[in-house]
């Protein structure tokens, strides 16, 4: 498990799963079950992200591990309800909740935990806070629902694109920085700096993510590969191959607007986006993420965990 | 309009509407049209509880417009989550958010909503108020999930129906009372009051509903008659056929067991539990919760509001 090396860290996560599991628990046995095959299975990435913020702080506070839960709980109902848009079958290893019982449940699902992180939320954070959760949520929704009126549309621009991503997730990972500065303490100027980071990490993070969903693995993603250009779901190495490969661009028209794309055109585009160099172009652009988010690190105190998250900007 | 005989609290619902109106602008055009048929057309009722019960209190505050808001943005998330759930094709006189776009849409739409209803309500509540509102959307999921998970069985009992619907729709009206009678200065005695009418309005508001659903005119309701019995769902005047009337029982269950229930026989059933008595019997019900709201009323100031409550307990 990523957080193995990090004895400190996984202790402390290990708290906050418990805080998840405990809000788990509820009346109805079948919910309580379906709520149990969610948690765990995940990277805890954006709790991590708040618990090793909080070390930059002068001071330790309890409340740190319910807010991190309460982010990975609006994490995890984003997950349930994006389940019911993209048709997935699997996530994090295991059936989703819409895959057993259909779209109905996962809507009710995903909006019980968001009452529940807003519950545990509203414990921890002052008033104005509260309404930073609710503007990431919100922020999260109308990029969602940008990228929904924008399917099949090729001609989406890198700008509408890197907006976009920041909205539905470069927000949440700056806010997890950012609850984790706050409550530990930071002066100003580091909350600024972790909350710069976290948004830096997480647009890197979508773009990994994306180029994962063109070529990586199904077992390990989840989905089936070239499933976003299924959806119509344009992405930054479609994007950048459509820039420069007019031949490309004249094939990625022509398919999109029928709407519905053969498997063999999803390879067909696929292949095409690997041999001009869309991937490594891509890479580039995470690269400059990831330069972004060191150099926001930079001014920090140097304690460990500052290596931590330089160790994580690794793994991308 | 329901309020055309009250304009004083007509002018504050027009100022509660332009909140919503404004709250629904949007930067995207194609989720700010969708945003637009969603709002009217309502009958406001929630708003207006929050609204009159602020009358109890010593002085009227602004922020109940933005609280009475809330709710209402609140209360239209749910419906837009409702309708994936019912498939239903109308609302409110206007084809729903999943007939035009599908379900993914009105997932997001609805999760949009949500944050924008603890933005209005984040903005004007004290922090423990806002656990209320949390505490009262997990409320109504549970209730959605239980509901759904008891679909297609013809035994549920009374109780279970109660609890479901008090969580389901009759917390919200409890909440709406309580969060006028709080903002205007009540005190604890008139706030609990006041909760408590709300909660015994909404139960019986929720069992009249089940009875339009059964027998109302599809143009009104906007829902096939007998839709809840297609869909599984056990209602009240069901339940108390199925106490007394030994035939319904066992046609019930046969029926119920196949899942997939015929046009022609949710018409028998309607018919049985019509000429069995259960809608009057769920009348005796609605009579007993409207007693009971009315007993709430009765230790409260005779104020003009007083009097409009009396008046709308009686449109059901």
């Amino acid at each position: 498990m990523l957080w193995d090396n990090y004895p400190e860290i996984k202790r402390k996560l290990e708290k906050v799963e418990n805080i998840i599991e405990r809000n788990l628990k509820c009346r109805s046995k079948p919910l309580e079950e379906l709520l149990q095959t969610l948690s765990g299975g995940g990277k805890m990435l954006r709790p991590a992200f708040t618990v090793i913020s909080s070390h930059f702080g002068r001071q330790w506070n309890d409340k740190i591990y319910e807010a991190a839960a309460g982010i990975e709980i609006l994490h995890m109902a984003t997950l349930v309800h994006d389940d019911v848009i993209d048709e997935a079958g699997m996530r994090r290893g295991k059936p989703t909740v819409n895959s057993i019982y259909g779209d109905k449940m996962s809507v009710y699902v995903g909006d019980y935990l968001l009452s529940k992180a807003v519950l545990l939320l509203s414990g921890t954070l002052p008033e104005d806070r509260l309404e930073k959760i609710a503007g990431a949520l919100k922020s999260i929704c109308e990029a969602e629902i940008e990228q929904f009126f924008s399917r099949f549309n090729p001609d989406v621009s890198l700008v509408t694109y890197l907006k976009r991503i920041g909205r539905k997730t470069a927000a949440l990972f700056a806010f997890s920085c950012g609850e984790g500065a706050f409550l530990s303490g930071c002066g100003e100027n580091v909350q600024r700096n972790l909350v710069k980071f976290g948004f830096c990490f997480g647009m890197a993070f979508q773009m990994y993510d994306d180029i994962l969903n063109l070529v990586g693995d199904t077992g390990e993603t989840g989905k089936p590969k070239g499933n976003d250009i299924k959806e119509g779901i344009i992405t930054i190495p479609f994007i950048l191959t459509l820039r420069k490969n007019a031949e490309f661009a004249k094939l990625a028209r022509e398919l999109m607007s029928e709407k519905t794309i053969k498997d063999s055109d999803i390879r067909k585009l696929t292949d095409e986006i690997i041999s001009s160099g869309g991937i490594d172009d891509t890479r580039a652009w995470i690269d400059r993420y990831l330069q972004k988010a060191r150099t926001a690190l930079e001014p920090l105190p140097d304690i460990r965990e500052k290596e931590i998250f330089h160790d994580i900007m690794l793994t991308l």
